[in-house]
């Protein structure tokens, strides 16, 4: 039997999936289990987005131009322009999921060898991408006790080699909910610009952001309008993950002439997908406002829960739907593991994503749990209920 | 500037793709060109994929399971237990088009350097997933006065070395249309048992076979369960090539779990790609049989139409909907730009695929054109009257 390749043992599994079997069998044995492990919104899709599905009128589902729609890509620089973010449609690459385009801009622009320094905890695919392309991700640590914010620049200077070709930032941020301000921005700029990287945004959040802060892109910063690769999505921001829709921006005309490449071999991007977020594109105000008020009262919800339960403590997240809180357990992984296992309150447990699985540096995140707020507040406010309760009953419990 | 990955410049611009911009431009001209340049069928979508689509019922367009819905999977294997090919639904893994799968494929299977060996011409695309992955195709050539048949045995074995791990192959194959014999596939199953390769076989076009000789899947080959990675796709199969739906299958319980992790990667296969697909198997006997009698049909048109013409040789391909021909000119990259460029009969030009870019031994294919027999059969012949008229005004005609 021939070998798996090196990359494909190295290839992370997730450490979430891991957990799937667990609460799928907790739930045969007839258990509610309230899901604060994943990033697949409750909210419904705009129904111009569905209506512009159901809609079709076809004879033939053919293949769209590799990168993706025009009238899309048209329509989208009307989009980055409300936030000032100023693109022309050629700019715009469609791709198969925000997955697709950070795979792409690692293929495109990394070596096999090359390094990236994001900071860390940071969304576990990332290495996933990173491994399929051989590069190395290094990682410079961001502290819940200073909020996740950016850490300090010397931290990435102490990294930054000959193979260092780029950084990578989620910004606002999963799993942290940290949101970047404009001098933590200016201070990834610098660097972006004294060492001649590649800086990749992932921005897809960009729609939950809950404290009035300002929203920074990368494309806002002057002087690396070439060497910022912005990732994009519809999945969080319509609710639509499953239509796999999103986008590689770049200005740089040499990049967007290598992703071409790419996106030519695998032909074409999903073509309903497209017509779903196309549409969605004309979801009116209102659908956003409530997306948003819903989120904002659901933070509010968790953190005060959250922060109510002894030794539990959460930073308030400034964007995206999620964060990371610390428990007082001697480890996230096997608590989440056992919450699903061995515990169960009035019927109920709660399945959250081991912090672990956001860091690189081994031991990080040892006490540190994922929970996104994409249930509802009755839900999310029972969840908050059973896990104090998992708490009190956890043997490995540290206070 | 950063730069760009070694990767991302010696990916393979698709030399079909350098021509639409020409295309483009022709039709912008007010000429009509025909299409025998791409594989996208201009015959209907099942209209039961189409219904279900129409019909989605949903709220919110979620992710999908990563390796597919279960139920999708599950008719699967009654689809293609009717080839006889014995799959369990866990040997099944949906991909997000075929494209998705031979790339899975390569990364999970091939480290950087190793090789696998592929008649060609081939796929074009084959090359770009192996560039992806940092590995090399080396190629056997088959010949047009052989009818495209597999080379002879001794030409894999002269390319064996220590760096092989697979042999990849198209069965129908684009873009000759040839279909292996049970005699080959015997060899090839012998070559891969011996030197203990994986086989990569791609088998999107089993549905299009017109000369009654029996489709010899990969998976009939006994022995060689473990080594076989099975690639498909219904882009063809149902005329829906932008649903961007693909399998990949294996028997090989390690190779599922590392594409596994993959595909987890990537979060989702499309969801309403799927929801398409899945329908499109209850697909009424009359509609694969008309699809089947109207490429039969247009093959006739299209290989006795070409065998008419002065100096044009086609062997008569056994199966999917493409041929190879050879063409009385100096080289045929030149010819197909120069029917864009330069060429016009009575308001009407073509457009077809040059050959060289389905080889990679310099100089093969450089009189050959890929046919695609994709348009109606009253196209076809007036294609076929402006290819001919084409080749007496070429200025490097040969004859």
């Amino acid at each position: 039997m021939p070998k798996i390749s090196e990359r494909g043992i190295e290839m992370p599994a997730s450490p979430i999936r891991k957990l799937v079997p667990l609460s799928d069998a907790a739930k045969a044995r007839g258990l509610k289990v309230y899901h604060l492990n994943i990033g697949q919104p409750d909210l419904p899709t705009p129904q111009v987005g569905i209506d512009a599905i159901r809609n079709i009128d076809r004879t033939v589902l053919e293949y769209s131009p590799s990168n993706g729609y025009r009238s899309y890509r048209e329509k989208l620089v009307h989009y980055y322009a409300k936030y000032n973010i100023n693109v022309a449609a050629d700019d715009i690459i469609i791709t198969t999921g925000g997955s697709e385009a950070v795979l792409f801009a690692f293929l495109a622009c990394l070596n096999p060898g090359d390094e990236i320094i994001v900071p860390e905890p940071a969304y576990a695919n990332y290495m996933a991408f990173a491994v399929s392309a051989g590069a190395v991700i290094r990682t410079v640590a961001s502290t819940i006790e200073e909020g996740f914010s950016l850490p300090h620049v010397d931290k990435f200077e102490e990294l930054i080699n000959e193979r260092t070709k780029g950084i990578m930032i989620c910004n606002p941020n999963n799993p942290t909910g940290y949101l970047y301000s404009r001098k933590e921005m200016n201070q990834i700029r610098n660097l972006v610009q004294k060492y001649d990287l590649y800086l990749f945004s992932d921005e897809v959040y960009r729609e939950f952001i809950y404290t009035g802060s300002p929203y920074i892109s990368a494309f806002h910063l002057a002087g690396i309008e070439e060497n910022v690769v912005l990732i994009d999505s519809v999945s969080k921001r319509y609710s639509e993950c499953g239509i796999r829709i999103g986008a590689l921006i770049t200005k740089n005309k040499e990049l967007q002439k290598t992703i071409t490449k790419f996106c030519q071999a695998r032909l074409s991007p999903p073509l309903i997908g497209q017509i779903a977020a196309e549409a969605s594109l004309d979801a009116p105000e209102d659908y956003l406002r409530d997306t948003y008020d819903e989120y904002v009262e659901r933070r509010k919800c968790l953190i005060d829960g959250l922060n109510r339960i002894p030794g539990v403590y959460s930073p308030i997240p400034m964007g995206a739907f999620y964060t990371m809180a610390k428990l007082p357990v001697d480890d996230a992984d096997k608590f989440c593991e056992w919450c699903l296992n061995d515990f169960e309150y009035e019927g109920q447990t709660v399945f959250m994503a081991p912090g672990s699985g956001f860091y690189t540096t081994p031991g990080l995140g040892k006490d540190q749990v994922r929970i996104a707020y994409v249930l509802n507040k009755e839900d999310l406010s029972k969840a908050l209920i059973v896990l104090g309760k998992a708490l009190e009953a956890y043997p490995g419990k540290t206070i």
